[in-house]
């Protein structure tokens, strides 16, 4: 199962949050443009100042936050824990691939939207550039393993890699994942073939 | 990591709950006996119809069940997720092992207790008897790696074995990393040594 090591990586923990399309920034918000609170670390992304509800069909979650830069299509991830509350059954995809998602109602201050679909459970991932993925010796839409250490010690298998120049060097995962490892955001984790 | 194919074992998701000493019954729903609601899966183990409010210093989870039998020390189970939900910093550890372990409140319909110890995340182990031991090949307090198969597939690693001929055969593992790995109850889990 764990062939080859072949480095380091850190993990970056995604909590639910919505990317948004400018339209539906506008509903939401009355306005054209995000407020930037801090840039993350993958390059010209940032969290946004504006949050919302989502809202399913017997419970709600409220002060879910907006992260940018804005997007073509409203997405929402959500974990798998946040799918059994709000009662809804989202699929594990990547990002952008929201063809037969559900949808759901996001309530801002200024207006409601029903979105007819976008709402998934992102699948786990890893930036790197070209720089890296050479180091790494993987190339992009590879899968690996990847070991973490600790008192709860697991192995995420299957994980894809996404090689592109604009990324920075950083592992994605939700908070089901992270939770269930014990693990802590910028955590080093060992990657295998 | 995965040397050798030990056998299947199924696996049963425990959500956060409560087991409770029969003076902390009594305060909480001023009854001595706890009301069967059904039976669990390892003999003469049941979730009961009592439910209590487990509250932290901000934010209180409500509805969390009581298992019987009845114990000497109550002892409640959450997740990670649940403890920063709480704001509390349990310890992972065995059924049991409280010393040093946070407090909580716990509120019930006829009082509330203010424990001083008590509050785990259990770690994740098998059940099975003497019998099941000798099939697998292995013996009380080993450790093994359990392998989940399907879309999200991981591994978890230093799953303690607890061998006594009153269990039944079966693993546990909390809601985060069910949902971590996707994880239904009952599902048929890999063992390896």
């Amino acid at each position: 199962m764990l062939k080859e090591y072949l480095g380091d990586v850190p993990v970056g923990i995604s909590n639910r949050h919505v990317h948004i399309s400018q339209k539906d920034l506008e509903v939401l918000f009355g306005r054209s443009e995000l407020t930037v609170m801090k840039p993350l670390f993958q390059p010209d992304q940032f969290a946004a100042e504006e949050k919302v509800t989502l809202v399913g069909p017997k419970r709600s979650i409220e002060g879910v936050r907006i992260l940018g830069q804005m997007r073509n299509s409203t997405q929402v991830e959500i974990s798998r824990t946040d799918s059994y509350f709000l009662e809804i059954e989202p699929a594990l995809r990547n990002s952008g691939d929201l063809e037969g998602t559900p949808g759901i109602i996001i309530r801002g201050p200024k207006g409601e939207i029903t979105l007819d679909r976008g709402v998934i459970i992102a699948r786990r991932h890893i930036h790197m550039t070209e720089a890296e993925a050479g180091q790494f010796g993987v190339k992009d839409q590879d899968v690996v393993n990847v070991l973490v250490k600790g008192e709860r010690p697991v192995i995420f298998c299957d994980v894809l890699v996404r090689v592109n120049n604009d990324y920075a060097l950083e592992m994605h995962i939700d908070t089901d994942e992270a939770n269930s490892g014990f693990i802590v955001n910028w955590q080093q984790l060992k990657v295998y073939r």
